[in-house]
């Protein structure tokens, strides 16, 4: 038992009643907390997982409906899932972020003012032991993501502690967009009237693209807030996942002190972080490119709010528009790849890393001698091996010498669980091409 | 092909005269540059490696003493290794070190006279594309260290290099210790009188522990410099490898950021590093403990030209310390790992790695909930992956959940070549353990 917090429903034997058959392997917890009689498999129930001879291992939370039938939190046998045992989670999980004592490096850690004002994932679900919670911060707006259904009928309560929690650790917050995405919501067999009422624990801001309420300052789904040096505005309205990308954000500015002075090429841009901090970097030039004219129309935004003359951004499809650079012999000082997930699951991975091979090969031979490529993936089934791999053969093919100078992961405010191996999924690597 | 620099004696086939047998795989090269007839296998006889068919893959220098036979430098067929290829190389590396903007993070990377005060590695052999070089900086000393025979006969001539870019590049240095040890000059075929010559390269500072002249201030081994905010002083006659630590340079400095008002342990402290670091960002007390006493000495007169008085040095085996304090209850805030290679070759990484899960045990022991532990392996044999799942196992153990805040290499003047894995060496992780 690796304290992995998942429970597959194929790897469950059989549900016995309390104190009954001792061969099966998870059995409703004698100290189930104030929800009337132990009725087996419900949504939520508190369960303890046994082995075969009947041995506790750990506590969890079932989910009948779910393939991911049973997710752990304890392993702890006299710790009860309790509203205690969670306010204690939450607490934790955002004094987690206030470790680190600040630097200027990449503003993630500031004290006073400017930590209020700045961005941070303060909940990463099983990187925070919080199976199925995902929280961030935006200045004084929380996003909240609930992605298991057993976490919901606590739900209102859970926001509650988090707002508590942030008042206590220094960035007190006053808007909440609480949701469940729709892909969420059928995995976890989770009905629409139940996705409505946890947006509907929302405050002070709309969760619903066409909420009945006309737009006011205050309701709006556009949120500014720090990133690292820059003022940056997001839609949690209708961002990818919460929102931003703030697991990219020490990225950022790591890679910015390495644009300087160049002229650079963001592929796959979104909405436009690695091309704003170059450019905020003293960037000679800065070309974003993205398929979503949606995120294009942000990232313009953000340049403007932040007087970023220097950068321009381009709709395109980004392997199209390597290629195009590569046909009119065009050159950059330094390229940018930070695509979307290629590998959804364990069978894509040969698909995405022959994918990410083309894709870093074409940004290879925009760059001359001396070069910087950054190169990203946040596919969590291509480890960090197979990528450094794929780099050697990006090397081979195109008879460049690729030195890294350095192998990043996440910002720190995305912890790593070492039990969930599935919660390292971010590989960001700076390199020079000769 | 890979483009890694290294051929091993038992991957030749055999070699030939030039413009002769086909099927053998090394043949001396043309263009070799100003050396007299081409005679086969001589030490630093300029090489072309052909594949089975007699195609040209790439070119090196030999050395028919070493099983290392021949060390690749260009993949360029009209590229010979002559001394521009040389100046240019070293050139590029010491470019690269400038490549980033400064921040006040880490302190590497810092402008004017700041800069030229502090301690950085230029060169890093295969991973600046430099196999058997190796120059560090502390302040304006260098320490050259040579790992190949083949590059001695042009030693003198990249020293002089060396020192030429050092002043290009704004950190113009006065000071050069030169030297091959004994256990490479070993390897590499390099007799004594020849590891002599090797020393006599030194400038305005004695190679050796008893040199002939009296110790003044201008030739003593001991030079300062300044490691991120710290006064630090080492040993370049005496130290372990080049004499410092600067791979660990931005992890001390990241470690230190968890550190304030915290009572931490420092194992395997060497001269000091991770401690130091810790007193300087205000923790409120650190045991460093290190087996030699003669790193210990080194460690108090650091700590001495800081001023750091809640810092102090234990001599004990590090195994036994964790034990001993284990069982007299005590614990730690926080504690740190960084102890010598324990797997020097494959067959040892399973051993290692044990031990690792040993000493790993002993400090999670000595940790309250909420804990910091800081765990670093240097073994290269060892890889990221396989320490990750020694965490795994730790964690499952001993039953603590274990939150890996980051996961880190080396400081990026510690660059790798994707084509040189081994170059890839150092893991840092910082941790949470509840």
């Amino acid at each position: 038992m690796s304290r992995h917090p998942w429970v597959l429903a194929t790897a469950l034997a059989e549900t016995k009643k309390p104190a009954s058959d001792k061969s099966a392997e998870t059995a409703p917890s004698n100290d189930e907390p104030a929800a009337g009689a132990p009725e087996a498999n419900r949504i939520s129930q508190q369960v303890d997982l046994l082995d075969h001879d009947g041995n506790w291992i750990a506590r969890g939370l079932a989910n009948p409906a779910s393939r991911l039938r049973l997710r752990l939190y304890s392993f702890s046998r006299d710790q009860p899932i309790d509203d205690a045992f969670f306010a204690q989670r939450i607490d934790e999980a955002v004094a987690r972020r206030r470790l680190a004592r600040s630097t200027d490096h990449t503003g993630v850690q500031e004290s006073g003012s400017k930590l209020a004002e700045m961005g941070e994932r303060l909940i990463f679900s099983e990187s925070d032991r919080l199976s199925g919670l995902i929280v961030d911060r935006y200045a004084d707006c929380l996003s909240v993501q609930f992605t298991a259904a057993a976490l919901l009928p606590r739900g209102k309560f859970l926001i509650d502690q988090v707002l508590n929690a942030c008042e206590k650790h220094g960035t007190p917050c006053r808007r909440v967009i609480a949701r469940m995405d729709p892909a969420t919501a059928k995995h976890e067999g989770v009905a629409a009237d139940q996705v409505a009422e946890v947006e509907s624990w929302s405050r002070g801001i709309s969760p619903a693209a066409n909420g009945s309420d006309a737009a006011t300052d205050d309701s709006s789904p556009m949120v500014w807030y720090r990133h690292n040096d820059l003022k940056m505005g997001i839609d949690l309205r209708d961002g990818q996942k919460t929102g931003g990308y703030l697991d990219q954000q020490a990225n950022h500015a790591e890679a910015a002190r390495y644009m300087a002075g160049k002229r650079v090429l963001d592929i796959c841009t979104y909405t436009g972080g690695f091309a704003l901090a170059a450019a905020k970097a003293g960037a000679s030039e800065v070309i974003g490119v993205d398929s979503s004219e949606k995120a294009l129309e942000m990232a313009r935004q953000n340049a403007e709010a932040n007087s970023l003359s220097q950068v321009r951004f381009e709709k395109a499809d980004c392997f199209d528009h390597l290629k195009n650079c590569a046909g009119r012999g065009e050159t950059f000082d330094a390229v940018v790849l930070d695509p979307p997930r290629f590998a959804g699951s364990r069978r894509q991975v040969d698909a995405a890393l022959r994918a990410y091979a083309r894709l870093n090969m074409s940004a290879v031979d925009l760059l001359p001698p001396g070069g910087i490529l950054v190169t990203c993936s946040c596919s969590g089934h291509v480890s960090r091996a197979d990528f450094l791999n794929m780099l050697v053969d990006v090397g081979r093919k195109r008879q460049r010498d690729i030195v890294i100078l350095q192998s990043r992961g996440p910002s720190p405010d995305h912890p790593c669980a070492v039990s969930c191996p599935e919660s390292d999924y971010l590989k960001c690597v700076i390199a020079q091409v000769h």
